[in-house]
């Protein structure tokens, strides 16, 4: 079965690794709104948690970044007086720095992503949302913060007030990704955060456009976010962190929404949304569960 | 005692310890014609060894780089596809990125490794050669090679011809670097390989003039480099490899050279040049021998 999925990182990325396992034929197209320079470093954090979660490099204890890695780097450029805000392990370091020079030889994000997979036998397709320059910015009480800012330095604690996304607007899609979804036998929104995941590529032009009927999997679960701002943010632009939220905010691009079975009575609000309701179990605590709710979502 | 020394690399580097270790008020100007830009990071060898080596970091077994370095970042590396035919460890990579970024932001490479020396509670001062650009290209029989691309990539297999300084009478030395050799009471020539680590700086415009009455220390022990490739290069440029030819390499600039006891013979033959001959234990094999060393070098 053909499936682009829109994905952000981490939670994004266990759904898109379950979506591999069941032998479907998958695309990703991934958020770039986070992406940033960081010490003269191209860095693209959700690009790179799906490229883990898909090639099996991930650190499923630790949530993010790959396994066995280690900080030497990190110690050694604090020592020396350099930022250390931003976590980058010796062995993601690999990454930045190949991204970074080959960025700069003038390939696009795009093919230097699929050049990555290759290497790591990963047939998946990810593709990211724009090769141009696309960032998130959260208007906050305390101004408006480049998006690594406020979710890593400032640990998400100002209150959000809106978004922006800068260059959206000027952006194409990558290579690939509006024929992926053009052609998708299912179009999948992964649980990621709706406000600074998914809604950075559909502001991209062409996305919205094209993105129909698809089937979305709530990242709240119980009021709450399984991990991230999303919940946070709901209360602070003045919605109930809820998956009933996520079906409004998603409205005229899906078509079913797979809720926790902690939510199952917000299923009857949801469907007045005209959006179906699918119950399950939406936890990924492995690969399993993702393969079991990816095949959820196939078959929905 | 002011001291001002000229230095390459490793070998270089050691004395340099060893005189930072006599008390002496050390300035070590740094070849930065080995400087070259790898996976878009730029890295600066010598400096780095000077670096390490007075900072206490280096791994004295080893011989190159920082103690207790980890590889996991090559490693990574090679996954995806990189180059790796240039190692960079872990720790060391911090100083290149760090570096990289600096110099990208408009900061001289003077003022960035006088960052790192503050960092790291070096009180000797390093000054590169200059901050401008100055690329030491190798000539050999298979053409001419970029510095690193010789030394390393071709372990300084190819027949030497010549030697040429790219940027060489462009550049200016860096500030102070004059300054440091004026009002010294000692000039220093490290034992680096005079061709491709003390040329360079020799090719600057201003140094050549203001290097006076030096004394070096002879790289070569019994017709061998300690390390490296310079009686290699001697035998390929038509010279016996000798500290009677170092005596003549230098001839104008020093008015000493300490010479090894192996070497002992070769004292008339290189005073007969106009240059004093001193015969002492030229090994380092540690900071203890390093600092006897000069002692030695600084009551010549």
């Amino acid at each position: 079965m053909k499936v682009a999925a829109l994905s952000g990182g981490v939670g994004g990325a266990k759904l898109a690794e379950g979506l591999m396992r069941t032998g479907a034929d998958l695309t990703v197209i991934a958020n770039t709104g986070d992406d940033f320079e960081h010490l003269g470093l191209s860095v693209s954090p959700d690009i790179d948690s799906l490229v883990y979660a898909l090639s099996g490099l991930a650190d499923r204890e630790r949530g993010w970044g790959r396994a066995n890695e280690s900080w030497s780097f990190m110690g050694a450029l604090g020592a020396l007086g350099g930022e250390t805000w931003f976590n980058l392990g010796d062995l993601d370091l690999a990454m930045h720095v190949l991204r970074s020079e080959r960025l700069a030889a003038g390939e696009p994000l795009s093919a230097v992503t699929a050049g990555f997979l290759g290497r790591l036998d990963v047939t998946a397709r990810v593709i990211p949302a724009t090769d141009q320059r696309l960032r998130t910015l959260v208007e906050t009480e305390s101004g408006r913060l480049a998006f690594q800012h406020y979710f890593v330095r400032e640990r998400t604690a100002p209150r959000v007030t809106g978004f922006a996304f800068e260059g959206a607007e000027a952006a194409r899609p990558a290579p690939g990704a509006l024929e992926a979804l053009q052609k998708a036998e299912r179009i999948v929104i992964c649980p990621s955060n709706p406000y600074i995941s998914i809604d950075p590529i559909l502001a991209v032009t062409g996305y919205r456009e094209t993105v129909r009927d698809a089937v979305c999997v709530s990242p709240i679960i119980g009021g709450k976010a399984v991990k991230g701002p999303a919940a946070k943010m709901m209360s602070e632009l003045g919605l109930e962190p809820s998956s009933l939220a996520v079906a409004r905010h998603y409205r005229g691009l899906i078509r079913a929404l797979v809720i926790d079975e902690a939510d199952a009575h917000e299923a009857a609000a949801i469907e007045a949304e005209g959006v179906r309701a699918i119950v399950a179990p939406t936890l990924m605590a492995g690969p399993e569960d993702a393969e079991r709710l990816a095949r959820i979502v196939l078959e929905a």
